[in-house]
């Protein structure tokens, strides 16, 4: 079961020998060379670099036997693809998800003094075989790149074929390392600690909310409550099938979380993404109070389907996760809610254009982020609506847009003929004055995927689109609507 | 405030000015003769007679100011229309959902000897104001076509404009009424009791969930668990909007009450139907250990722009209600699951055609009742389904199908063009048997609407369709599927 593999120089040769230049394929979002991608794995920072490894199946555009792809970034937004990091050990084996953390102080043993402390990397991941799901190590000892198996592997085995995705991070109240892990048929995300990382103890349990299938890729995260010197701690559970829109999706539940067991404040079940396509979410380790993130941006409903040829699945932009309390649910009711921001770095803007709508923008990239104000006026039609259009030369397009019902939708019609692709998309968004409803929409559209935030982060709304070449992008206002904001186009990061 | 109303004349006129003929009009759900129609309320079966009332605008059909209309059935599937049971005491006063139970004891002192206990109804309702909700009360002398209101209403005020929809039912154990009723904005459903229906206290509230905007139409109901002499209570929470398949919907959580407290068996949220259009259920009072219920079925979302001219919004069909122990949620969990029983008279059933898929049938009235049972042999093909084509003489039609991925969906495009009605709806069913996957699919196909109960019932799936003379049934199996059961053409009930 042990095995050693330096794949820098292969992966640098898998990087060159894509171009990222399908009709489709975003240019500032991570997708994979080549075959199929799915769940963010063994996120961390260190020295400078951010790791993304994810659930690759090189060999086919279907999802296989997974290994953990890898790539870095210094900003989040440009990536360096480095081949397999870790692969599997027998041909059965599936190195299915997981987390990364750095082992500065060496809990674990596996370094001496030769190794910089930041160079100390853990990576927590489930083995599958056709047997069972054990939760395995593996150590690198140059920052993340070249990972070796943990002679002594497993170190958690219930003898059980559903227990996996094990995210791990350090508490410091406690001075303990804490895994989340998914029981996923028993709808349980179990609570583990350790001091060593390879000996681990059951010490609670969690479930609730939406069950569907089961549960998977859990994440637990300590956020600072916005303008308060308050914490709180935010459950993610991703769960496939079985979501209310179908297949994928991620809820979230807010509470305080002890070194041990995690106490929601209340029994609510919250959306962390009202689209189709933003599942299993991971935090990168190692990043001080910052919680950024980021998700597979497809859902198994007909990810193995959808029409891009060498490659298959890309990840979110990556997002920075707060908590605002007082956030308006109606009228009467303001509570806690998860806020996201999209990272994409302000350099990659090109040109712009920005005042009141009607705004428009064309760009051979096909990538825009735009962020507008929509006021809803007094006495407005319920037949009005602001409406976000991008579209290709010939007209084919992708409408969103926001209603004086409140609601905002997607139409991605007549783009992938797939039972189970809805087409259609919406989520209520309470506006934050109840006299003068004013939004605040921002959007990431980047070919095949289109992430959308309103109000601050609070709604996030992710989905993708399949219209090849769609290089413009126009914002309207019909009457009642007063719109402004700025457009701008995005240099290609590949 | 106080007033009198016989509207069974009145509503007969009414009943016989519909001939309930239009062309998505369906044939055996209800549906309001003209006008516009939301959430059932009042359900008393007495004397015979199923009693439902609704929430009407007989002015447009759109929502305006509801007042209650009235309809008997003794069968669930025949109904005669009464009118406006209670109307509007002020021309600002909405008589908004509530519910109505039988009196039999006199336990609130409106009846004297002379009006038999099978005619004492009392029903219990929102009075909406522009200042406030309060919840008020009407008796009947007459076994629930009169009503009076009591001269000392509100019976409830907490001075909020949030706080409505009250279902009441006798609590056996403890002697008391009980009231179930939404204080909307704050996610709670609170708990009062009574000994006369006239002067309640607040004992205790439940929250959790999914929240959306607001809550809305409670019920709380004892089932017995299927098999066994064991009874769960089941508390049903509608939310709209901010379903996460957008608008309207409703869910259920499962445990016990004493009289005063309900106390959930988990935390988690299940949905009672997965469809787009089943809301704000009700079940009918008195009717001793059956529960029987129904629906209003639309959706807000976009319920006063659907393509029906003369009335808007039909009830899904009466269904029975059960708790299943042991329902396979996942190959290695089960748990408690509501199961759903349409109740469409098998006199209704006209023509038939039975056997082995495929299997084709046609009716002028365009409703239909089918069961089949599909069984997915081994090595079934990804590209395989079972499909059911709803379908007019152009062609232009409804398909819903099986999925070998355990899916089961309806396309509805091309039917009714609105940004907020999905086109394309899917849910996940697990089968009973992971070896030999077997699905029992039972639908109900009436011109407007189509409800699917899965599984018997442990799945529900209710959406409204929009083409206009479909009079064709046909069940299609691709290879590795086994199909077989029975279509019945239904006669009209109107």
């Amino acid at each position: 079961m042990r095995f050693l593999k330096a794949l820098g120089l292969l992966g640098s040769c898998v990087a060159a020998a894509s171009k990222y230049d399908e009709p489709i394929r975003p240019q500032v979002h991570y997708s994979p060379p080549y075959g199929f991608m799915n769940d963010p794995n063994g996120m961390v920072y260190t020295n400078g670099l951010y790791h993304l490894f994810y659930q690759w199946n090189p060999n086919d555009t279907v999802a296989g036997t997974p290994q953990w792809g890898h790539a870095t970034s210094e900003d989040l937004v440009h990536w360096n693809n480095h081949g397999v990091a870790i692969a599997s050990a027998t041909k059965d084996e599936g190195v299915f998800s997981g987390s990364a953390v750095l082992d500065v102080n060496n809990t674990s043993g596996f370094f001496d003094d030769s190794v910089k402390p930041n160079d100390r990397v853990v990576a927590i991941f489930t083995s599958n075989t056709p047997e069972k799901q054990t939760q395995d190590i593996a150590y690198s000892k140059d920052g993340g790149f070249n990972f070796t198996r943990y002679s002594e592997n497993p170190v958690i085995d219930i003898n059980s074929t559903q227990f996996r995705d094990p995210k791990v991070f350090f508490h410091e109240d406690t001075g303990k390392w804490v895994m989340v892990v998914a029981k996923s048929f028993d709808f349980e995300i179990a609570f583990y600690t350790s001091c060593d990382l390879k000996n681990w103890e059951e010490v609670s349990t969690f479930s609730g909310g939406l069950y569907g299938y089961q549960y998977e890729v859990p994440d637990l995260v300590k956020l600072r409550v916005e303008g308060t010197s308050e914490y709180k701690w935010v459950l993610f559970v991703s769960i496939n099938p079985g979501m209310p829109l179908g297949g994928s999706g991620t809820q979230y539940f807010i509470g305080d979380f002890d070194g041990e067991t995690f106490t929601p404040d209340d029994h609510a079940v919250r959306m962390a993404d009202f689209g189709k396509d933003w599942y299993a979410a991971q935090t990168w380790s190692n990043t001080g109070d910052d919680v950024l993130g980021l998700a597979w941006a497809s859902n198994w409903q007909y990810t193995g389907e959808v029409p891009t040829k060498q490659w298959r699945s890309c990840m979110s932009v990556a997002r920075k996760m707060g908590l605002k309390k007082n956030v308006k649910y109606n009228p009467g009711y303001t509570g806690y809610s998860l806020t996201q921001e999209p990272l994409v770095d302000k350099k990659l803007r090109d040109e712009s254009c920005h005042g009141k709508a009607p705004l428009s923008l064309e760009s051979e990239t096909g990538a825009f982020e735009f962020r507008i104000n929509a006021t809803q006026n007094d006495g407005v039609s319920d037949k009005s609506s602001v409406r976000i259009k991008v579209s290709n030369s010939t007209g084919h397009l992708t409408t969103l847009g926001l209603r004086p019902d409140f609601h905002f939708f997607i139409d991605r019609s007549d783009q992938f003929e797939h039972p189970l692709y809805n087409e259609k998309i919406s989520v209520y968004a309470q506006p934050d004055n109840d006299e003068k409803p004013v939004y605040d929409i921002h959007g990431i559209v980047d070919r095949g995927l289109i992430e959308i935030f309103i109000n601050n982060g609070t709604v996030a709304f992710t989905n993708t689109v399949f219209v090849a070449d769609a290089d413009k992008i126009q914002i309207e206002a019909d009457d009642g609507y007063t719109v402004n904001g700025e457009i701008y186009s995005l240099k290609s990061t590949w």
